[in-house]
């Protein structure tokens, strides 16, 4: 492939601020190039019509391996038919959750070992790895605030409990330990205009380095 | 997990008559204890979802990565939710495919490489290998004259092309070669009882290793 855009996922807890800082961040680059957004599992009609199919299935008793596998699928399919194309093309990328989801929600959520789903990591991304990796940290008590303030039900965050939101939480911040040059913590308990802030900093300055 | 039953996957190119065997196998051997047949992908009701979503998405543009993750869910989902249990239980699975056809097809027909898809297979099948397989070997002219006999229309075997059905019999047989401890070798150009009282061989002889 030429010359990379360059590729940054976004991560953290459910209610963590990721949508906001997306949409801002957007707003922002924009003036410099195309910026793409993802979510996942989505981003491409496969990867779509995979995520209906996920919501779909898990009523008819999906089990854990099964579903990490879908999802998967769909990253693969949003690897090979969007992400490399426009990162070979040159532009930014800006994805709301990527490979550390997988580590840290079914991991925590659904009880598969890191290293099985580091192999299906491996196998579904085909190798392509964020150039730069925020995790937005915040406490499950802050992120329900938040969402209560909005005026939405804190529904998955309340749903799946907190302890499990907790749980996830330490997974993310084990993967920042563990991969200090990819992975950059913020502090998501700021406003949002310090969130901005330093993202944009962080991004200004791993741009330096490529 | 207890003692187990016996698992043996039924493998060969389109028409070669597994299906045949699998059920001439179910009539005899059902007198020895249940026989449990699956195919693939399917054999689960979430499976048979991802089987029928296969068909729909590769409308939509479905990339080869992205085909081999789907399949790989719908076998995880069959061997947690189906195999491993009745295994357990001590039963005889017959499978109509397994994770041969992987190599044979991903990697013939959608240029895979096979260390690739063999990662994939460690993964869904999570350790699961059959105990025994029985390669129905035919070349693809008989297979397709046979289909004609049948008064069907030779579908896949013609729309694929015979150049297409040769290099996944040639794979197969590369295979079988390279793992002749698990994968027998079946001349299946044989008429039907010659098949079915070679393969009961092969299965008893197997059994009295168990």
């Amino acid at each position: 492939m030429r010359q990379r855009g360059m590729f940054i996922s976004l991560e953290g807890i459910d209610a963590c601020g990721k949508s906001t800082l997306i949409r801002r961040l957007k707003a922002v680059l924009d003036a410099e190039g195309e910026v793409i957004c993802v979510r996942e599992p989505g981003g491409t009609k496969v990867s779509e019509q995979i995520r209906d199919m996920l919501l779909d299935v898990r009523n008819h008793g999906l089990l854990p391996r099964a579903e990490a596998l879908l999802y998967a699928a769909a990253r693969a399919q949003l690897v090979d038919e969007l992400l490399l194309p426009v990162l070979a093309e040159g532009k930014l990328v800006l994805a709301d959750r990527y490979l550390d989801s997988t580590i840290a929600y079914q991991g925590q959520g659904r009880g598969l070992d890191e290293d099985y789903l580091d192999h299906i990591n491996r196998i579904c991304t085909g190798g392509l790895i964020p150039d730069l990796t925020l995790l937005l940290d915040v406490t499950p008590d802050i992120a329900a605030q938040r969402k209560r303030l909005q005026g939405e039900a804190a529904d998955r965050l309340e749903t799946e409990g907190m302890a499990f939101q907790t749980r996830v939480r330490e997974a993310y911040l084990r993967l920042a330990q563990a991969q200090p040059q990819r992975i950059a913590v913020i502090d998501a308990s700021q406003d949002e205009d310090a969130v901005l802030a330093t993202a944009l900093e962080l991004i200004k300055a791993r741009r330096g380095e490529k």
